[in-house]
């Protein structure tokens, strides 16, 4: 298990010297990196305290043309730019796990510094990477992998490094956050609001990673990671997407006193046992419209966390765009230039704490569930019965006609997975029961 | 002009080192930061990568009984306990400027990284004691300077280093916030919401420092140093308090659709003849209400952050409190710590772009004027009238019969302050203007 220690610290460069950057990948983020690295070549060199030279950029094919970039700077050789004895620091903004792996592997293994907006690829692989970093006594610096501008990495690290973090909740992902947002001011269907989010552009083509939850969860488990002191890995992170929620759904949480946010939730808690336990998840869930995080519109991101001195702290900005992910490379740039020219590392991966992973059956939260049953006497006992079966204690019953029947939704008060999803089961095999309409669960109270 | 280069990088200790910490002051913060201290040294060592250990604890009366500390800690000798060979970080909550001034500079002189939570010591003399950590290549940290435990400072310095910031506006008073914010939801007067929060313990006896807005502008001068990297003191900021805030205005407020916050403001522009400046102030302000900085409610904090890359951020979060500054001072503690041990330097004062501070008088926004006027024909005309001749152009007026005649309320474009006073004498002249209300400034759209 590494700790936060470097193993070598190491001399600068001295004041004035140049730093070389390999920059890896030519897209929204790296022209942004690029262009914002060149025109602004004396802010960084006073900042930095030496001037700042791109040595290369690899891309795919250095014979398209490319916007804005010097053409003798191009290669399709990225291994033979980042094993170059005058780059110091390399960027890595490809996208992708393996090829990437490779490169920043190569990178931090050749003795230099990483900065990079991969998420897909810290989460997957933080601990080889860390221990890369490690044995070589350079920076691994990923602020732009979760949120992009809004510092979250940076203050989690540092900030908060004299503190003990309980819980992060997220919006960590905008696609998901204009689709459920749109539903909610519209009233349109979750269909319909993909296609407009493709259509703006806040959608890819392929919206798997998305709204199937993948790319927040890749996030959760770098701030699960960072927050605990523990290694959480993609694999860690239960994932549940938004494609399965509807305009009813919205609305019933709206007559609530709800919005719907695909969350990041990360935390720690003791179970039965008195056990110290870490948990990482994704999905939809309940907030109270008056949270902090209800009010997150549109495709912006924030992170809450609750720490135990510094109570709830929330961190609110652009989560994505080619300007906003340069901003956080860039600043990552500057501290991993800066330390060599002056010495010093950034705190390295920290997994000291090295907490168990609940499993997701222990994990417990409150639960909206909504039933579509007979309207006839006796049917809310019989259910209700189900749930005190099971310990759950009910902290909500909302009863209404609907479609030849009643519709019946129960809020609970905290009850672990395990115990909901036997009660749902029970409560699915009574005659009385047409359909579980959705199990959404609640957070923020 | 210094520079963010530290002049002389430091070897460290080396892994496994014992860091010694002189903590002055043992108020609600002292306590809190001590306690927090002891009860989790495991937490530290593996954070620092080496054992902290307090050498002493400085206070005025060290024969009175204190809560919770090792008596044979306390000492009334402040300078010997600095100056111990076996202190690396000195931490100063003590409060006040003279006193505490010449400790820090006693520290930093004698090697040792100072962490401090005293914003007005920071804003009257960040010069000073940035040159002299320089001088000893060591530390001057002060995070919680600026909104107790919501980290500002780390990512203005570190996170947006790679990025140009326009403009900080933040809720950084939580008394006057919670004054503002109950006038608001009660409709009662400013004395009666203040003697609220001083029975609640949210005001001091004398509440001068905050109620006049200058605990604010010392914060003002620490974030617009930060963010435009240039030295903006705290006789460089505008202030104004909210004491002359009536139940009145924070009704015409309401019924326009703002509300009304103490910001502190901190601008980045080109003034007329093209000259980059920078700007500071605090005083009361129109908000509108679906600005997220609108929503900050009690004596909570927040700032807002807009950036060239990044777009717009925020910060929220406790802005008080033993606990939660406790929580900033140790996050910065970590680092120095950190420093001590492996070696490297944080980044220092970074004054490079010395931008001029621009007059008061040439500073533009947006203001809501509030008059008592005769109900007559040809009133709104002849005030009117005096706008359009210092070109300020109108973007709203209301009318509305009050006392004996109109009230008149007009919201203009952006105007430069000193065309927007010669107008309100102007219009103060006019035979049919009664009174001038209120002249307050509107930000945030």
């Amino acid at each position: 298990m590494s700790t936060a220690v470097p193993t070598s610290p190491k001399a600068g460069k001295g004041a004035g010297a140049e730093v070389g950057i390999a920059l890896l990948g030519y897209g929204t983020v790296g022209q942004a990196v690029y262009r914002l690295l060149t025109e602004n070549t004396e802010d960084f060199t006073h900042r930095i305290g030496g001037p700042v030279a791109v040595r290369g950029v690899a891309v795919s094919d250095a014979s398209k043309p490319r916007e804005g970039v010097d053409p003798s700077l191009l290669t399709e050789d990225a291994h033979a730019l980042i094993a170059r004895d005058d780059v110091d620091v390399v960027v890595e903004v490809i996208g992708g796990i393996d090829y990437p792996r490779e490169l920043v592997l190569a990178a931090l293994n050749n003795g230099k510094s990483v900065v990079t907006a991969n998420k897909a690829l810290v989460a997957a692989h933080s601990a080889e990477l860390a221990e890369a970093a490690d044995a070589a006594g350079v920076d691994l610096y990923f602020e732009a992998a979760v949120a992009a501008a809004i510092p979250v990495v940076g203050p989690l690290r540092r900030s908060l490094a004299g503190d003990k973090v309980k819980s992060v909740m997220g919006i960590v992902n905008g696609t998901t956050n204009f689709i459920l947002d749109a539903m909610d001011s519209t009233g349109a269907s979750y269909d319909d609001m993909l296609a407009e989010a493709t259509r703006l552009g806040y959608a890819e083509a392929d919206p798997t990673a998305d709204v199937e939850g993948h790319d927040a969860a890749s996030k959760a488990a770098i701030l699960a990671s960072l927050a605990f002191h523990t290694r959480v890995s993609y694999d860690d992170v239960y994932c549940e997407g938004i494609s399965s929620i509807t305009a009813e759904d919205i609305e019933a949480a709206r007559t609530a006193g709800y919005v719907i946010k695909l969350l990041a939730v990360c935390e720690r808690f003791t179970d039965d046992a008195g056990v110290e336990k870490v948990s990482a998840r994704v999905h939809p869930t309940l907030v109270p419209r008056d949270h902090p995080l209800a009010s997150v519109s549109k495709s912006f991101n924030a992170v809450f966390v609750e720490a135990e001195a510094a109570g709830r702290l929330m961190f609110y900005g652009n989560g994505a765009g080619g300007n906003p992910t340069a901003s956080a490379v860039l600043g990552d740039l500057v501290g991993a230039a800066r330390n060599k020219v002056h010495g010093g590392r950034a705190p390295g991966e920290s997994t000291y704490a090295n907490l168990p992973i609940a499993e997701f059956g222990d994990v417990r939260t409150r639960y909206h569930v909504d039933l579509h049953v007979e309207d006839r006497v006796g049917v809310l006992s019989e259910i209700a019965s189900k749930f005190a079966l099971n310990q759950i204690s009910l902290s909500a019953v909302r009863q209404e006609e609907f479609n030849e029947g009643a519709r019946l939704v129960v809020v609970t008060h905290e009850a672990s997975e395990n115990d909901l999803a036997a009660t749902v089961d029970a409560v699915k095999q009574l005659p009385a029961v047409k359909s579980v309409n959705s199990v959404i669960r609640l957070e923020g109270e």
